[in-house]
C-alpha cells in the first residue's frame, strides 16, 4: 500500500501528496449535485445552494445553476471571494450587524453584486434602512423567520413584528422576501419526522409571508432550506427557493440522519500510517484533530464514528474501523468497540483515506482540494478559502 | 457597548475590526511566558516551547531564548515558516513518516536547520537511516518513549525494540536522544496527581536514557514535556529539556486542570451581537463553531464551558455567561444552566469577547492576531500559519 502505486498497481497519484490533506471525489460531487438538483426542481422551485461548505469557486460553478447565482453564503469573506469571481446574485444568510453594512455595500458597487442581508429585529432593520438612505443603495433584506426554534429568527407567528420591520425596511431598504433554516431538523433520523420538519419549515414560511402581505407589503421571495429537509419535502408549494449546502459533500453526520449514503461522501482526509501501538489494537496517523476538525456530531447519533471512518487508498471503508481518539496532529485509528473485524495490516508509510462527520468543520482546516476522479488520478487543485 | 468607543469612552481599536477575529493580550502573554520559564529554570533544564499553538514569528520570538530557538513544531509547514524566519533549532515532534524525509532534507539544506525527527520503530528507523545514507545527511533522530499509554512511542521498559532502533539508526543517522510527551495529564486536575504524572514522564525518559546508554549509544538529550507536567514537575533531575506549548495562550481546558487561571487566557474571540430569543435567554453572535473551533474539551471537565466564557469588551468575564450552543456562524450567549445570574443587556452591534476551550483549535481558525495590551488599542496584526 506504500509508495507511489496503489494496490491496483496504478499510480493514483496519492503517493506524491503531503499528508494530511483533502481529497475531494469529482465524480460523487457531481452525483450529489444532480440529486439534489433532481429534488429540488421537482417541486418547481429556484435553488440557491448555500456555499459555506465548499468556499470554491470551482465547486460553486459545477452547483449552481448559472455563473452569476443564485448562491447563499455564510460570511462576508465569501461574499467578496465569489463575487469577485463572477457570482453576483448572493444572499448573506446570517443576522447582519450594522458594522458589517459598510462591507456589504463596497461589494454590492465594487463587484455590482445583488447581495442580499438577513435579519430579524427592529433594531437591525432601522440600521439598514438608515444605512440606506445614507448610501443610496436600497439594501435588499430578508426577514429570517424561526420555523422550528433552532436559533434565530422572528416566530412566524408574530404577526406585530413582523409588520414593524417591514415598516421600518421601508423606510429606505427594500423587502425581498422571508427566510427559514429548519436547523432541528439536523438531530432528526426519521425520514416521516424529516419529511414532518419540512413541511413545518413551508408553513412558518408561508404563514410569515401571507402576514407580511396582508399588511401590504411585498414579499417576492420565500426561501426555506437545510440539506435534509430539502431531501425529505413532500411538496413546497407556496416557497420560491431552497437553499442547502453540505449535501455537495456529504459527511457521517448527513449519513446518520439518512440525507446521504456514507458512499455519497465525496471528501476525505488522506493520512499516512506513522506508527502502532500492538497491544491497544491502535494504528497512529498523520492525522489528528487538526486534520479532522474536533467536530464529534456523531457522537450524538445512534452509531458514533469516532473522529472518521477509516477507508483504504482506494477509498473503500474497511469493516468497523474508524479513528477512535485523536490529538492535535496523530490519530488513532482502531476497530469499533464491541466489534469483533480484525485491524488491517497498514505498515508506516500507508496511505488511508478518512471519512470527516462533518464536511464543513473539516474543510474549513484546508486551503485546497486534491481532486480525483473516482480510484483515480489525484492533478488538480481546486482552492479554498477560510476566515472572515 | 456600541461604535468606535468602550465604556470608558476610550477608543480601544476594537470597533473598526471585522468580527470575528482573534484578540491577543501581549501583556498576558507576556506574563505566561515569564511564568513557564521561571518554572522551568529553577529545575536548571533547557526549554525548547513548542510553536504548534501559536505558529506565529512573533511570539516564538518572545518565547524561545534565543531566535533561532531551540523550539519544538508540529508539522512541516511550521518547520519551514519558522526556519525561513531564522528558526533552525527545530524538533518535529511527530512520528516521521518515510515520505515527508525529503522535505526534511530540504528545510534542512535551505535553511541550514538542525531539524530533528522523532520515531519508535524499526522500520522508520531503516527508512531514516537509509535515506542519509542515501543523502548523505546524518539525520539527527529522538527515540519516542511512551510515559503513560496516551498515544505513541517505546515503552520505557522495551529495551530490545529500544537498542533495535539504536543500531538501525547507527547504520547512517544520529540517535540526539528520547523525547516523552505525557499527554494523559490533560486528563487530571489534582496537584498531587498532576506532580505524579511529571514524576512518572521523568523517571520513564530515565529509564529509556539509561538503557540505550547501557547498551553504547550516546543520548545526549532527554526531552519531556506537556503543559501541566511542565507546570507541576517537582524536579527534573537527568532530564535535559523540557517542552511545552499551550501555556503560552492559555485556555478554559488548561483552567480546568489548573495549569493557568481564566484571568490567564491571552486569546480570545471579538463578536459582535446580531440578535436575540428573548423568551429563550439567548443572545445570539457571529462567533460560531467556524470562530471557536469544535473544541468542547471542558465538556468532560468539572465545569463544562460550552463553546468559551463571554467576556465584554474589556475582556472582564460575565458572571456565568457561556457561549452554550454554536452553529457554523452563529453563537448562542446564554447563563450557565443552574445559575440565577442575569442575563447582561447587550444590544445588536454590541462586541464581547469569548475565551476559548482550546487555544490550538481556535487560534487554527484565523490566519492573523489583533494584538492589544491589557484593555488598550488593537494596533498591530501578527501573521499566523496554518495547515500542512
Amino acid at each position: 500500500m506504500t509508495g507511489a502505486a496503489n494496490t491496483n498497481g496504478i499510480d493514483d497519484g496519492l503517493g506524491t501528496l503531503q499528508t494530511p490533506c483533502l481529497l475531494l471525489d469529482r465524480r460523487k460531487l457531481a452525483a450529489n449535485l444532480a440529486g439534489m438538483q433532481t429534488q429540488v426542481s421537482r417541486h418547481g422551485v429556484a435553488f440557491r445552494p448555500h456555499l459555506k461548505t465548499a468556499k470554491s469557486i470551482d465547486v460553486a460553478r459545477m452547483a449552481m445553476t448559472s455563473p452569476s447565482g443564485p448562491a447563499t453564503v455564510s460570511t462576508l469573506k465569501e461574499a467578496e471571494y465569489f463575487a469577485e469571481r463572477g457570482v453576483t446574485d448572493l444572499t448573506y444568510a446570517v443576522g447582519i450587524a450594522p458594522n458589517k453594512l459598510d462591507r456589504v455595500g463596497e461589494i454590492r458597487r465594487r463587484w455590482k453584486a445583488d447581495l442580499a442581508v438577513v435579519l430579524d429585529s427592529l433594531v437591525q432593520a432601522e440600521a439598514v434602512a438608515a444605512w440606506s438612505r445614507a448610501s443610496g443603495d436600497r439594501l435588499p433584506v430578508f426577514i429570517e423567520v424561526d420555523p422550528d426554534g433552532h436559533r434565530s429568527g422572528v416566530k412566524p407567528g408574530n404577526a406585530e413584528l413582523l409588520r414593524g420591520i417591514g415598516e421600518r425596511l421601508a423606510q429606505g431598504a427594500t423587502l425581498r422576501g422571508v427566510l427559514l433554516h429548519a436547523g432541528e431538523s439536523y438531530g432528526l433520523s426519521d425520514p416521516e419526522a424529516l419529511a414532518q420538519a419540512a413541511e413545518g419549515e413551508r408553513k412558518a414560511a408561508l404563514q410569515a409571508a401571507e402576514t407580511l402581505r396582508a399588511a401590504g407589503f411585498e414579499c417576492p421571495v420565500v426561501s426555506v432550506g437545510s440539506t435534509p429537509t430539502a431531501r425529505h419535502a413532500r411538496h413546497l408549494d407556496g416557497i420560491t427557493e431552497v437553499r442547502a449546502g453540505v449535501y455537495m459533500f456529504g459527511d457521517l453526520v448527513q449519513a446518520g440522519i439518512g440525507s446521504c449514503a456514507v458512499e455519497d461522501i465525496c471528501v476525505s482526509v488522506l493520512a499516512t500510517v506513522i506508527g502502532h501501538q500492538p497491544e491497544k489494537g491502535w494504528i497512529i496517523t498523520d492525522a489528528g484533530w487538526m486534520a479532522m476538525s474536533r467536530d464529534r456530531g456523531t457522537a450524538s447519533q445512534a452509531v458514533d464514528q469516532g473522529y472518521g471512518i477509516v477507508c483504504d487508498r482506494l477509498g473503500h471503508a474497511y469493516a468497523d474501523v474508524i479513528v477512535a481518539q485523536a490529538n492535535q496532529e496523530h490519530g488513532v485509528l482502531a476497530v469499533r468497540k464491541g466489534s469483533s473485524a480484525a485491524l488491517p495490516d497498514l505498515p508506516v508509510g500507508s496511505l488511508v483515506r478518512i471519512l470527516p462527520n462533518h464536511a464543513c468543520a473539516t474543510a474549513a482546516q484546508y486551503d485546497r482540494y486534491h481532486v480525483i476522479d473516482g480510484e483515480g488520478c489525484a492533478s488538480t487543485v481546486w482552492e479554498r478559502i477560510n476566515g472572515w
